[in-house]
């Protein structure tokens, strides 16, 4: 068995060596330091026999033939930017995984029944513009056009910046697949969260990337002297958005510990509480929550049942509510089909198969509905991301490779689903 | 019947007109407005048939004297500095309408077997300088010299302020009344809280000057992306949190309903939680903790009840907790010999007697252990108090100056207590 870790690992490293912040690790989205990273991957590719090029939106596409040029491709693939000060796995893992399993099969001179492309996406992280998934919308043909207007905080506007990097704004439509020229996208990623490590787990089946509605709630009670009011006498808002944070939490633990494979979660993660004096009872409180689940409707009864909490707790104490949705967006499910075929690769390299949803977003969302899709979750240390502190094991990383080999080897066309 | 109300309250509106700011009340200890208050203060007083003079620590006394010159004195004071943007009746009203009653005695000619002494002290709020109480702890005996030292924010000694005003340092000790000179002190002062309203009652007698004790409170838990960390692996400091506060407020809400005089509150008042973003879990949180009761048995029990229930917590969701103990001063109780004097003077008003404690401090406090003391609370609109908004009715402050009135015709001297 070929130990693909090492050479993983020590590749990773390298590739982090593109960075606007010697130290630091910081690639954004169309920089020069993006471009020199692209340069390094196409050469890379091109050592593990792909055709590497630019596509217009920025994404480095790497083409191993099949048996037959010009086949319909299985496209692998995650992003190269990160994050300010990020750590070197997120993104970049999917991709050298990737790289590296067409590597072997180039070594071996096996081809298969059909085309494989790496694709190594220019921004998944949305840090540079307002914007995210450029190149996989593009790949995907779902791209917005709006995007290209978007500016940096220079005022730089994409679409500057996509030309100066040598991609072609004009020619974004043309980086969408046609039908029946890809088969399917699968994506190989850290977790990003602590479930694998805390299963005992080096990889996850990724069951779908979880939708997420966000709240923006306001509490008005009364103000008051935190001496002179008597408990019964109070309408404290900070003590009523307590009771709604243990609420909130309260609907999100019942539906996990039910189901498992609910992955419902609620976050209350900023608060503000007025006046804000050691001696004065909170008149209002500003809080923000947020719900995610991999099923829409698991999330959408999990936030009106909130929701309908917060409202009993709100005339039960005499404080006004009022909530605004500030942002929905629904769950991208993972193919049925692409999941057991990941799932039965896990269980022949002798890994109990855990399916768990995605909490984060990722590249594959952007072909839910258009391709048939599947994540590999790899297990990360400490369920850290998006910090110097991300850390993986050379031996996780090389099941990586040898999964996603045994995937692309055993790999069944299917019929698309959303 | 006189009719105190109109004139006391067009007293009190001519009262506010010194001020610092014109439009909003702001008079704050030793400024050229505070000592055009005293002016026309003493000025009253002398039309009032007192004996006018600036104590040396800035204290307005006017002394109507008993059947025999030099008796002792039956004190009744409050303060007459305010907090910035105040209400005009903290702390002005006591004094003003001491003053209103002494001008009935006079204008009937009306001799007691002892004097009175009307106070209006010039510190009770704390503002300008970081000490309080200055003008009724030196009546007390209590003035602790180096508050003198103390310096505003524009650098300026209290000491200094103090000469300038027309006071003496140097004699502040004298201020100090000897043994045998004072017999009680009584203070009129709005509730600053809402019970009487609640209770549709004018006035209350006061069981004790709450004591309080302050913590800071720290929790480290763990961050997390809102959306990777199933709710059964989180430890979130604000989830936490919002436990705590429910718990403290239990606790107090639990003490008050059992027992209406127990008067025990609990407020969390201050809260932050970091970092602070929609998508994150809270890592660490601080917040604070103020809890008051009028006996310090009462405080300190509850003290240990939260603080146990936030070990629990702490310890159940992996949460380190750190407390800090920020402020704890003991309760004031009021002496039973003159609550007694106050609630037979508000019965024979046919008014039913209402005891309740004072969350907040008042001048009376450096009174406790050293005379009989005792306080009368005035009915204010919605509690509200250190703000324009403040307001009481002409026929509540016409009843407190007549019920003083009685309980001076009443007052029997008694040993003093602690």
């Amino acid at each position: 068995m070929t130990a693909f870790g090492a050479d993983l690992m020590a590749r990773l490293d390298a590739f982090a060596g593109f960075t606007e912040e010697p130290g630091l690790l910081t690639r954004l989205f169309l920089t020069t330091q993006h471009r020199a990273a692209a340069d390094w991957l196409m050469e890379l590719m091109g050592k593990a026999g792909m055709n590497a090029r630019l596509d217009p939106a920025g994404t480095v596409v790497g083409r191993y033939e099949g048996t037959v040029p010009g086949a319909p491709a299985l496209l692998i693939g995650s992003h190269i930017d990160t994050v300010r000060n990020a750590g070197r796995y997120d993104g970049n893992l999917g991709v050298l995984a990737a790289v590296a399993a067409v590597a072997e099969l180039d070594r071996r001179g096996e081809r298969l029944p059909f085309a494989i492309e790496v694709l190594g996406f220019g921004d998944e992280e949305g840090v540079r513009f307002p914007v995210t998934l450029t190149g996989s919308r593009a790949v995907a043909g779902r791209f917005d056009r709006a995007a290209l207007e978007t500016r940096d905080r220079d005022g730089v506007r994409m679409a500057d910046a996509l030309r100066a990097f040598g991609g072609d704004p004009e020619a974004i439509a043309a980086a969408a697949r046609k039908p029946g020229e890809a088969l399917a996208f699968l994506e190989v990623h850290i977790e990003q969260g602590p479930v694998l490590e805390a299963e005992g787990l080096p990889v996850g089946i990724v069951t779908a990337i979880n939708g997420a509605t966000r709240f923006a709630v306001r509490l008005r009670g009364m103000a008051g002297h935190a001496g002179t009011v008597p408990m019964a006498l109070r309408r404290d808002a900070l003590a009523a958005a307590a009771e709604m944070t243990l609420a909130a939490e309260r609907v999100a633990a019942a539906s996990d510990a039910g189901a498992p494979e609910a992955g419902l979660v609620a976050t209350v993660g900023r608060i503000e509480a007025k006046p804000g004096a050691v001696n004065v009872i909170p008149g209002e409180v500003a809080f923000t929550l947020d719900v995610r689940a991999p099923e829409d409707a698991v999330r959408r009864d999990a936030c009106a049942a909130i929701l309908a909490g917060f409202k009993g707790i709100a005339a039960r104490r005499g404080v006004e509510l009022a909530v605004e949705t500030t942002h929905d967006a629904a769950a991208a499910p993972c193919s049925p089909g692409i999941r057991r075929q990941i799932e039965a690769a896990v269980v022949r390299a002798g890994v109990r198969p855990l399916s768990l949803p995605s909490g984060a977003g990722h590249d594959a969302m952007a072909f839910a509905g258009v391709l048939p899709m599947g994540m590999l979750f790899v297990r990360c240390k400490g369920g850290i991301s998006h910090n110097p502190a991300e850390s993986i094991t050379a031996e996780d990383a090389d099941l990586s490779v040898r999964i996603l080999l045994d995937i692309i080897r055993h790999f069944e066309h299917e019929t698309p689903t959303a």
